[in-house]
């Protein structure tokens, strides 16, 4: 099939190389265009804008950095709007607020466009391995036509929930705030064993096959332990983004979040101390 | 081998019964006479005071609630340090605050006696199904002796954390603290899916096969899910009593601990409105 794909970053690049892999024909964009080298040579058609990609496709992935970049690309005279054909599909799979899913999937409506959130859990580890899960919300009709291509691109599995665009969002916001929740609670705890004197990576040893024994602790409570915060997996001004979107969507639903504001209000003193480019783990410096 | 048992609750009693299945000879004391029975039924020996159980046995457990109810059994005429043998060892299960097992062992040498730190990872349960995570701290040659009885007790593994008999209970005040620091989170979730209409049962069940898949967060997302916090397995009670030795200690080491002061507030929250009784999983509910 003939699929567009914007936005090579580092969870971008080997989503669409498995789509690539998978012997689907791609048209890609990247803004900064070096990092289309890696699909040009598996025989990606490059193209050099945004509505040059557009006018190609019936299937179009986008996996851009936050709410801004994505309306970006959607709005304007070069933008998906004005130049995707009629009944083609446009699948977002960046972590945005729900309410912009929903207000993209209506504009793209009335353009005669189709749109699905298709936000996704994994790092770029986890795309490598096929190993992705895959979130997805909206009309039933599309998404029996884009699951088998969420598959192609590292899903291990799609989880449907169900028609209503933001929900797909909103179970994304909340597990990016289920993880920072842990890594504030990781950093903690090893605070308060190594000022104790104890020995936190033999702590960890135990939790992680305890009480904890799952991905998320191991590979952080490692980070943490390590104090291992460059190069960064996923920023803190990424983290920040995210926890900002959390409180919004919780603003939007009169939801009292308190441990989403303290997450925030940790994220936001260490951007402002510079280290923006930390790996998110690192939130629990906040405090010391 | 003789052993002493004290504090029959509900995490001591099947401890206790499984050292006596295990074919030790036990002698057996509760401050509420009636909970000896299950020990009566199994050939335990009942006696009518701590110091007439502490007069007959080279080694103890105890298990109480508190640090407290811990010094009670100890301190006095008719306690343990005026009236166990000398060399005899006292384990002692209860979560309490590093430093109160400090002064215990201290004192228990003063008399020529031996304490061991060994709180314990598990629910009734967990012990049932000799399932238990024991951590370890103290001198080696007293660690030696009791392992084995840890293991007849239904520890499936013990963690030995050295020699400084502080180690044991500042793991074990970690361990809670990562829980508690769960329980908000993954209450705060649930509060938000449900609040921006998504179902908060499927949205844990991806969240429980993908990226907390652990029994900690399968049984409390499912208790939160369900708002199913009584009865209580865990009472908010002894919640608080634990955010408060956390902090503690913490305080004790110049720690700052954002993230356990808010598990904190919410608990006191809870307890001050009548709360006391329910399972801690409640805790975001002070948010509401």
């Amino acid at each position: 099939m003939k699929i567009g794909f914007i936005g090579l970053g580092s969870l971008g690049t080997p989503i669409a190389l498995n789509l690539a892999d998978s012997g689907h024909e791609l048209y890609v964009y990247n803004r900064t265009a070096s990092k289309v080298a890696p699909l040009a040579e598996k025989g990606a058609i490059v193209c050099e804008s945004v509505a040059a990609l557009a006018r190609q496709c019936p299937v179009l992935f986008t996996i851009v950095s936050d709410d801004a970049a994505l309306k970006g690309i959607c709005e304007g005279e070069g933008g998906l709007l004005e130049n995707l054909t009629p009944e083609s599909i446009h699948v977002s799979l960046t972590t945005v607020l729900p309410e912009t899913a929903k207000e993209l999937a209506d504009r793209h409506a009335q353009h005669g466009q189709h749109y699905l959130a298709s936000p996704v859990f994994g790092r770029p580890e986890a795309a490598i391995a096929r190993k992705l899960n895959y979130i997805l919300a909206g009309p039933g009709f599309l998404k029996e036509k884009i699951e088998p291509l969420l598959k192609d691109s590292g899903g291990i599995k799609v989880w449907d929930f169900g028609e209503a665009i933001t929900a797909a969002n909103t179970v994304k916001l909340c597990g990016n705030f289920l993880i920072a929740a842990a890594l504030e609670a990781i950093g903690e705890s090893i605070a308060l064993a190594r000022s104790s004197g104890v020995d936190a990576g033999r702590m960890w040893e135990l939790f992680n096959q305890t009480l904890f024994n799952t991905p998320v602790y191991h590979n952080y409570s490692n980070l943490i332990v390590q104090q291992k915060f460059e190069p960064a997996a996923f920023t803190m001004q990424l983290g920040l983004k995210d926890m900002n979107l959390v409180l919004q969507q919780a603003a939007s639903v009169q939801q009292n979040m308190p441990l989403a504001a303290l997450l925030k209000e940790h994220m936001q003193q260490l951007v402002s101390e510079g280290k923006q480019s930390m790996d998110w783990s690192a939130v629990s410096f906040a405090a010391r």
